[in-house]
């Protein structure tokens, strides 16, 4: 007998997206009908806007350690990604013509690469090891005179590994010295810039540009409890770019569009409480994904961890259980009200296997086995016990149905 | 003595943006923390919001004639034209490089040409007539073999004229079939397309995808009652169209980003509102536009209308007030609490006199003596009152200071 008032339901895809935190939800309301201006208006209506802008550009800066004129405000993190890619792309096009990404990346980089590549640039997508590290080797050798950007992500958004971010920009440094010492023509040339796509990182884990040494820098509101629709990058003082999306001056001549008001006012405030709640959330994530990656992998037989077994985002557990469908355990899942991912959730209409669940080595039947839980704020001990109770019956009935499972 | 609470708020500058209608903010409000979910997820809180979209894709399509899959969510009319021109560009680079638009576009258009001009592109800036209206022999005459994509504005942002849209379609159609039977070579290539950027009439005027024989057309929700950071390219079925946000496969492949899905749900209602009310609002706005308008030109002497005598925006009042600064009107009304306009948000930060006013043949004093009042659903006859009141005594005061002006 189905019981509706008796369904649970549980929450547990906070890397596909959150729920906005009351605070912000009240924070934008007055943006819609009342400090309604345009920012880039000189009357009073225009002015009140501006202010809105102002204030988040602070807040966010500040969870950043950046200075608020080096953050651009975007429609998404994927519009960061683009603007970053693009932006320094076309800027330094007579300079060099050479990218170097890696095999992990979000789709919103890949797909900025394999559009640069479709007009001339050469991207080199670095390996990773088999808890998708990437490689550092590969990295030095890859550095080229032609080289204008690395773009590494800070923390994959599918297995959740942390990447050596500082190490990076250390290698990148040491080339930029070694080329300016080599050349000393007069010219300054642009440095090899160092973008981080840290969408899933940002307001999430400590995000220092100054100390990651990074030149540019994509984040989204909607993953820590902002408003979807709104992103920004950080542009390190100096760094030469290009606009990606042309049109008005907002945003100093670095991006057209009336900007979001209220998107934006929720994003600074986002970014304020992140700042204050961040490390009790981290904290909270992290033992209960302990929790339930060690459930799971005790109580599951064939089934393993995905990606980096202690640098890895708090709140993710990425899981292969083998033989049997990963879409199968989801749909299982959801009848319970439970709401994972198979990855991510920008891919889930592909039938195509996680390029990342391949890049580090997985078979192609244990990345279609895989489930990717995220876990927030809201994400209760209960959570995680159902999640132990449900999961394990549900993938013994797939297994006994499936002609791949002989016990 | 300043008295506060007798100071007015009248806002005239409605072609910037418009406050949120009460019941587009409404049917926003859940989609925030309650319907979160991300609409590529494929549980419950995923198809949740995903049902969210696709009442807003019907809602819109209806307003525009369109079928809803003909409609991309965009993050902003801005947005929405850098796709459609580079998106077109790209897609059809091979087939030829030549666009055709006018030196009266919104900067989104002409500062997307000049990006595709610095890339190899060739773009042709039609004249306009001293009303505005684009110069439709010298349209016939720009189209070549190497065409791919003609775009020219529905109605202008600053001076309100109406483009004769049709007539334009019917120069393109016709061009197109004489380009079909002449080669006749088997290789269906692909037409020349018309691109309309309908950001300042969509929900305003009549905007008819089927009736106006576009192909793609370019929408803003702000500019019509809905929420800022939102917007939609209409994309007629069959139209060849590259990517321009580069990522996930949100949107059928053309868009990528997480949806903005409390934005687009508050677009959706807002176009619903639109199709009820925009008539009701365009006849309220036109008779007090001509009150304006009228009261202006007779009280001020050497006050001259910018822009067509009739076919113009309801709600579009331009003037150049001679021997006067715009910035200096716009500010000493605003003292006053009247908020207008001097040109187009967009490039308010600019001291360059109005592209378009110098395009029909303004001089540089003219251009920069203009004023933009833009009305709409809630301004009243008593704010053209006081307009009609304050802004000659303004212009009075003005002048006596200015050595420009001889009485």
């Amino acid at each position: 007998m189905l019981n509706l008032a008796k369904m649970k339901s549980i929450y547990l895809d906070y890397a596909a997206t959150t729920p906005t935190h009351e605070l912000v939800v009240a924070e934008m309301q007055p943006y819609h009908a009342c400090v309604f201006g345009n920012p880039s208006s000189l009357h009073h209506f225009g002015r009140d806007g501006k202010r809105a802008l102002d204030l988040a550009r602070d807040q966010l800066a500040a969870l950043l350690n950046a200075d608020p004129e080096e953050i651009v405000f975007t429609g998404s993190g994927t519009e960061a990604d683009n603007f970053a890619l693009k932006g320094v792309a076309y800027a330094q096009a007579e300079r060099g013509r050479h990218i170097i990404t890696s095999k992990i990346e979000h789709h919103a980089i890949l797909e900025s690469a394999a559009f640069l590549e479709s007009q001339g640039w050469r991207v080199t997508y670095l390996n990773v090891d088999t808890n998708g590290v990437v490689d550092l080797d590969e990295l030095q050798k890859a550095l080229t005179p032609e080289t204008v950007l690395v773009s590494i992500m800070h923390a994959n958004n599918e297995i959740g590994t942390i990447q050596p971010v500082e190490k990076i920009a250390e290698i990148i440094r040491q080339f930029n010295l070694r080329q300016r010492s080599e050349k000393n023509s007069g010219v300054a040339a642009s440095p090899v810039y160092f973008h981080t796509d840290a969408v899933q990182t940002a307001g999430i884990l400590g995000v220092d540009v100054k100390k990651m040494r990074v030149d540019l820098l994509s984040v989204s509101a909607h993953k820590f409890y902002g408003p979807k629709g709104v992103g920004a990058l950080y542009i390190n003082k100096g760094t030469r770019i290009s606009s990606f999306m042309h049109g008005g001056g907002q945003e100093r001549g670095r991006r057209a569009s009336t900007e979001n008001v209220a998107g934006i006012a929720g994003f600074g405030k986002a970014a304020e409480i992140a700042q204050k709640e961040r490390k009790g959330w981290a904290e909270h994530a992290a033992k209960l994904r302990d929790k339930l990656t060690e459930g799971i992998l005790k109580t599951i037989p064939d089934s393993i961890l995905n990606g980096h077994p202690t640098e890895r985002l708090p709140g993710n557990v990425n899981v292969s259980i083998k033989y049997v469908e990963g879409e199968a355990m989801l749909l299982n899942l959801d009848m319970q009200g439970i709401a994972c991912s198979t990855g991510s959730a920008c891919s889930s209409g592909s039938l195509e296997p996680s390029h990342i669940l391949l890049a580090i080595g997985r078979t192609h039947a244990d990345a279609h086995s895989s489930l990717r839980f995220s876990l927030g704020r809201h994400t209760t001990e209960e959570d995680i016990d159902f999640v132990l109770e449900v999961l394990p019956k549900i993938v013994s009935r797939l297994r006994a149905m499936s002609p791949l499972y002989k016990k």
